[in-house]
């Protein structure tokens, strides 16, 4: 139906005659000459209709945006004048000599020209899909997966399916289920994760596995998350930590290269404690040059109880933030920052504005000012190397909440003071612990089958809370691209964790009795890692939401505007799985 | 941990030191000496363990079965007469210097040596797999989807994902039903296809989609079929069928080269019409010369009802098929393929021996002799072409029935007769009906969403029972390899289809609302294809079932037995999802 597309006509074509299908993006007249920029996947180009062709003239006519048309002309160079040195059509025009419209189209509902609500970009997704930036945005996914498969099979990897119904997982609670015909009150899973099964994988010698596959998650959604996003799994045997690092930052390198022409250097490394302790994050950005700086030490003594407190507690933390230029922030300002620490549970921001530093503690300026002797602010300032003109904010409460507060407020002075340095910061974080303690209980940090570095079971269980794992965590510009580790192939380390985790042994026998018996067959080391492709094309298309890189999202409340899913289902139907429902969501 | 695969040592490592990791796959003890054949995904390589090497020796001395080792070695030639020319190892053995057990192995429940239940294969699918067969099928199935992927993005097709969390589609008897948590009382489906995501697609200018992606049904699975399964989803813009079969049976024919170097040449094309007289079959096997020749016409005066009843109906159909050499069948051997045509509603097997046929009828044997006249007789040998030695079996029923029956005979003919020639035969089916009558009832023969060929809407109402699909068909041995066909992309059109089919028009708005909605916007011509992933790899490979060329299958209860899935909710989880069971499965 067509010799090619739309967006590939350029000067090399000229005096050629083309066929082109494609969609009438904008339509003009000017003084009875039509011009029309036609519309494909590949780009747009520009056709004129003259008078001199009546007929098709007559045609041209009758246009009008989003028709389907089949257009046949003779490329020409543009005008003097014309020529629009950004587009790769724009050296040439096409004069129309035949033209056959194939479908009309009504008025679209979405105004391209201006924002359009999310509903109604997903009720009519398939027109949100026709702008151009979403269209090169789903180009460039697909690209994306075709670079990363080419790579992993490349080097060795296989691509093997995963089961989609299976069984539920530990975290249960956010498990989609799926009633089963055949066996009336049980249910099937869907998954959170294939991880299980590429662990069975390499317990079946399967050597090198990775599937970008679907995942599912029943939960909250208003952090831009899915209710079913894409991962690209790995999971490798006999490589350590070391090997699937290396591998995974080759293949992202690899890829930046390829995709965006950018060279991500080596990977920095940083222990969990230090980015917790510098950044206040497990995912730092690096592009932000703002640092916590702990005094502590230097605030054990001082009179206010606010700072002194946390400082001689050994579950306390009092640090501060130097923010180049700060001084000039007005009380509202502070006041506003200070509210929004007290979002993660901050009792209040201090603050210490630097003004005439060479005047001694006269050229500070600061409500608390008074219970700091000079000594003591003489070495806040040397410590944070503090100049005239900066503010320091300062979080003094429990580790937790400090460490939270003031991880949150440094991305946020960030962002507000425009200090965002380079474009890309990558960054491997290591070394975290196996467990955190909440609530008196311990959590596996990772997940339960997450080996830890250096044990042996009776280690472990003699000392659970210092243990670290053998995991590690991609993160690129402060976003968590993907995490892993090295699995337990251990019976007894599997049965040590299990426990500590508080999983008795018939739970643990009824959930993963499957994996504790894979063990005992000679289960070999293995280790992986699962980046989120969903957040990677965002990142690396400049997208501000994961929905703006999947074809059909759902919305916050996971809803398809489009198709109307979910939606009542026929009595019969219920009556076959042999559920009843309960309670129905008011309209 | 290791420096090469045990599959790929050969003579040219013939001098070096390795460090293998795998599997002992077996071990002998000949005098001292140790043997193990060693075992990764890549194969397998024999290691020799000598009393000069003590120590060695005695960590050898413990290896069972599947324990999971490190070795280093010496690679040298085997000596003369112990050379295997099979094996790409075959020419070399390692002398065993070092030896670590990284994990034992207690005694599989699987014995490789013998068949095992289909349920303990799959309740130890990770064992089940370490077989090298079995192993093997995984492999080339990856490479399979990785040459599928390679040709298809060589040809612009771009990998878009679609949602698994959808709505309900019109077979929905079949659908898996998934609760909502956030709108309580309403369902997800899981999609038996992607197919109007993929039309969508199209509509949005995606031009060129492919997708490698699992397909749901909750149906019988006796049939060899399994819960989920996976398709490679095709479709295009702009492109009628020729475009679209020219591509794909480019794409196959490039897979059977790249896989199998079997070049399967220019498939030919039959129509719906010819396959179903000729064969029996809309998805004939061509590596079987036997055929349904037609008598009809020969019957309709015999005296015989059984013959002239369906001869002289419009709906009935008398057809024989001959069989070289099957004069030697037993009377019990006719019987057994008399109840076989039964199962399929052949009230009988009408047969006629030829041996001395030079004697004319003399030379027949038939108990239904008596009611055909010589010249009847030699009509019919000479219209089936019958030799001394055949025999010529009879189909008269109604042509439903006699097509199914004889369909099914043909095949089991071919097979007990070992007749099938060549090993690859491809084939397109083309010309179907749009509708097949059922109860009086027309359904699509394809889906809903074909378009017919060559009828304008009003045409095709006018006479919907003779109008014929733009569907076409891909048949491989005797297997639907893939179906598919150009879509309706008008308003009107659709409209038609949907009224012809009975479904009304509130109905159609309620499932459809979004698609006739969607074909208002410029619809561009689009058509497309779906092949099944699975069969395909069965197929190549020679595996006997879809369960053999999946990594975790279910049971024919869709059930597995690994996992234990599906099991019972937690009911928290059912009160969140605001559902009860009713009924259980007795266990």
């Amino acid at each position: 139906m067509r010799t090619d597309y739309c967006g590939n006509i350029d000067s090399s074509y000229i005096g050629q005659e083309v066929t082109l299908c494609g969609w009438v993006n904008k339509r003009r007249d000017l003084g009875g000459v039509i011009f029309i920029d036609l519309r494909d996947r590949e780009g747009m180009v520009q056709v004129v209709f003259d008078p001199d062709l009546p007929d098709v003239l007559e045609v041209a006519n009758t246009l009008r945006g989003e028709f389907c048309v089949r257009l046949t002309g003779k490329v020409r160079p543009r005008p003097q004048g014309q020529v629009n040195a950004q587009m790769k059509t724009g050296e040439i025009e096409i004069l129309g000599t035949g033209l056959e419209v194939i479908n009309k189209s009504a008025v679209l509902p979405l105004d391209w020209n201006q924002e359009n609500s999310e509903e109604q970009r997903l009720r009519y997704r398939y027109l949100d899909l026709r702008r151009p930036v979403m269209s090169q945005r789903l180009q460039f996914r697909a690209k994306v997966t075709g670079a990363v498969r080419r790579f992993l099979e490349e080097q060795g990897f296989l691509d093997i399916e995963t089961p989609i119904l299976t069984k539920a997982t530990p975290e249960g609670a956010r498990d989609y289920l799926v009633p089963s015909r055949t066996h009336k009150g049980e249910f099937f899973a869907l998954p959170q994760s294939p991880q299980l099964f590429k662990q069975l994988l390499m317990m079946s010698g399967m050597d090198r596995y990775y599937q970008i596959v679907k995942c599912f998650r029943d939960e909250d959604l208003r952090a831009d998350r899915q209710p079913e996003f894409t991962q690209i799994d790995i999971e490798t045997t006999f490589l350590d930590a070391e090997g699937v690092m290396s591998i995974t930052e080759a293949m992202i390198r690899d890829l930046f290269k390829t995709m965006l022409d950018v060279d991500l250097g080596e990977f920095p490394r940083m222990t969990y404690a230090e980015a917790m302790q510098r950044y206040g994050s497990d995912k730092p950005d690096l592009r932000n040059p703002l640092e916590l700086v702990d005094v502590a030490d230097l605030m054990q003594s001082v009179e206010f109880k606010v700072f002194s407190g946390p400082a001689n507690d050994a579950k306390g933390r009092v640090t501060v933030i130097r923010v180049p230029g700060g001084a000039s922030l007005s009380r509202k300002q502070i006041d506003d920052y200070t509210r929004f620490v007290g979002i993660y549970g901050a009792k209040g921001l201090a603050w210490v504005k630097v003004n005439e530093k060479a005047k001694g503690q006269d050229g500070l300026q600061s409500p608390v000012l008074k219970f700091l002797s000079a000594e003591i602010t003489d070495a806040i300032i040397e410590r944070t190397g503090a100049q005239d003109g900066d503010i320091l904010l300062f979080g003094a409460d429990s580790a937790t909440v400090v460490t939270e507060a003031m991880g949150a407020l440094r991305l946020k002075l960030g962002n507000d003071f425009d200090l965002l340095e380079g474009e890309w910061r990558p960054l491997w974080v290591v070394d975290f612990p196996m467990f955190e303690e909440v609530d008196g209980a311990l959590h596996a940090l990772h997940h339960p089958f997450t080996s830890p570095r250096g044990l042996t079971a009776e280690e472990l269980k003699a000392n659970p809370v210092g243990a670290l794992s053998d995991a590690y965590d991609m993160v690129l510009n402060g976003v968590e691209l993907g995490g892993g580790s090295v699995r337990i192939h251990d019976q007894q380390m599997q049965s040590a964790v299990f426990s500590i985790l508080g999983i008795e042994e018939e739970e643990a026998r009824n959930k993963f009795g499957f994996l504790l018996e894979a063990l005992q067959f000679g289960a070999p080391p293995h280790a992986g890692l699962a980046f989120g492709l969903d957040r990677l094309v965002m990142l690396m298309t400049g997208a501000t939401s994961i929905r703006d890189v999947m074809a059909f999202p759902k919305t916050t409340t996971a809803a398809c505007p489009l198709t109307d899913a979910p939606s009542p289902a026929n009595p019969q139907q219920l009556d076959d799985l042999a559920i009843t429902v309960v309670k129905k969501t008011a309209e």
